[in-house]
């Protein structure tokens, strides 16, 4: 079979490599898609090369279906279509609080150990959830960063009718706009790329580029004053975080969503002043897969738009180049059998 | 009747002043005690001359006895002992969220409008809650600051057994270390200064100097590596902002406190990576202050041992000079009634 190997230094090569032996927990996939995710397009920059070993085979958005079944797996039967929760929860220690999904010794699928840029992958048959027939297997690459948005909505408790003001209109920030949407809260998009912007705008959703227009004041117009109830932090920028506090009511909360690797300037007056929550919000846990299976299977959300392009797994190192040029694309998916 | 003004400039007069009429919604207090709180030391300081108009009189943390009560004024009889609860809630604003304790046109009285050092008082009705028999009207000058601990603790939703870490060993601090305690928590106080970390000790607190010793690892030693359920921030210092992320269990809520007047560096990764949240707390609802009734009237905190000094308000300056010279002191109390 064939596999993309990451091999460091902006390079990946497909080659042919042997079928590990299938594991007593494990289930074997035919793989079918594997979205590209930007903890992807870090690894292949070389930012976690101090995580990432090359050669590995990285990827972690999949669809695929069952082909073959450990000896001690049971409740799945080949021929299932399924996604993968890319969670492998290591050893519990007493300050995880019993949080499995970001647990100390959590290795992460696909980027602390093999992922599924690959023709057939053996991944444990606890990281299984089905995809029901009506959902194609290209929506189904999409439903690991969709169970990020569920679980980052989820946090913020977000109720119908509140306003929802999502900074950074990239991949996830529009899938936490879209499962808001649903969620039947009023939703305003800031993001600073025009491109991104019209693209978000064509899904029907409100937007503000704060680089041309003042942010907290497109939001007391979007909310008649009221200001947001959740603002989510999607952006990863020091700008957002200093707006971040302006634009909510008493008691708002803010999401952190992004990853913010430097230490940021944060007005914690006004937490105190006007109570404000901050609710950091990392993965997802299988309430959170379900959920975004569900959303994705009943039609509701347009996920097919935000696929810019969808690409034979052998072209996968120019897809990363051309995401490299292309920052106003949305998400870029591989072919793991066109190899 | 004598009052005490704040005349600017780290001065006080004590001097006579016409009782104002009476309000129809008023009661007018025979003052007992006012306790000085850190706002007052700020005030004294000329930090809040652009909100507190000298002269006025200032202090909010209070008890006395109903002498009068206004025309429409109904559940309420002289003779009753009772304490303040210092807002008046002005015109509610879309933004304030029904939160009428913090709302945007709140004016704090004491410090927007007259307090209480002065021998009569007249306040809203709705202002006033009743003191037990049991409860010297010493301690009802406590019920304030215990309101804000109530609040703190109520928002934080700490439970039993769970592990409190207090950043600051104040007279806040060590409220709210008492409430987390009465409500079964494991308390452990942060504090620089080795007076009041001593006199924390004597109320059987476990202690930690984050000068001294490694707070991280006081921390994982005191919770056998479980870390926090809850850190209360209220020292004010970007040393404990620094801290505070790296003192928490997955999902540990920081309660902010403290008044932080600058913009602070915050670790925005940590609330990501471990789920953290960070819980703005300011004053109290109606609901701390009954709580803060019931708790000192129970007997079961060392409330007393909190009380520095008790001194005639005709020595207020002295008290406020005396703060400033003794940082280790905690609760200074003034005689109302002894011009």
């Amino acid at each position: 079979m064939k596999a993309l190997f990451y091999e460091g230094n902006q390079t990946f090569s497909l080659r042919d490599t042997e079928m590990p032996a299938l594991q007593p927990d494990e289930v074997r996939l035919r793989m079918a898609f594997v979205g590209v995710c930007g903890t992807d397009i870090h690894v292949y920059h070389g930012k976690m090369d101090a995580r990432v070993k090359s050669p590995q085979i990285i990827g972690h958005e999949v669809s695929g279906e069952i082909v073959e079944i450990g000896s001690d797996v049971t409740g799945w039967e080949v021929g299932e279509k399924v996604t993968v929760r890319p969670l492998h929860p290591g050893i519990q220690v007493a300050s995880d609080n019993g949080f499995r999904h970001i647990g100390k010794n959590l290795r992460f699928i696909g980027i602390d150990t093999p992922g599924g840029m690959q023709q057939y992958w053996n991944v444990p048959a606890f990281t299984l959830h089905r995809l029901p027939d009506n959902l194609t297997l290209q929506l189904g690459a999409l439903i690991e960063p969709l169970a990020v948005a569920c679980h980052d909505v989820r946090l913020a408790e977000l109720k119908e009718n509140e306003i929802a003001v999502v900074l950074g209109g990239g991949p996830i920030g529009v899938l936490i706009a879209m499962v808001a949407r649903s969620k039947g809260a009023r939703v305003l998009i800031s993001e600073v790329n025009e491109h991104r912007l019209s693209f978000v705008r064509s899904l029907g959703f409100e937007t503000v580029n704060p680089a041309q227009s003042d942010l907290t004041n497109a939001v007391e117009i979007f909310s008649g004053e009221a200001m947001a109830d959740v603002v989510f932090e999607v952006s990863g920028s020091q700008a957002a975080v200093t707006s971040m506090t302006q634009l909510c009511k008493v008691r708002g909360r803010i999401v952190i969503v992004a990853i913010h690797s430097e230490v940021r300037s944060v007005d914690l007056f006004q937490f105190f002043w006007r109570e404000l929550r901050l609710i950091g919000a990392r993965v997802y846990e299988p309430a959170d897969f379900d959920d975004a299976i569900s959303l994705a299977a009943s039609g509701s959300l347009p996920l097919e738009k935000l696929i810019t392009e969808v690409a034979p797994l052998s072209q996968a190192l120019k897809v990363f180049q051309t995401i490299d040029q292309n920052p106003a694309g949305m998400k870029y998916i591989l072919d793991c059998q066109s190899v």
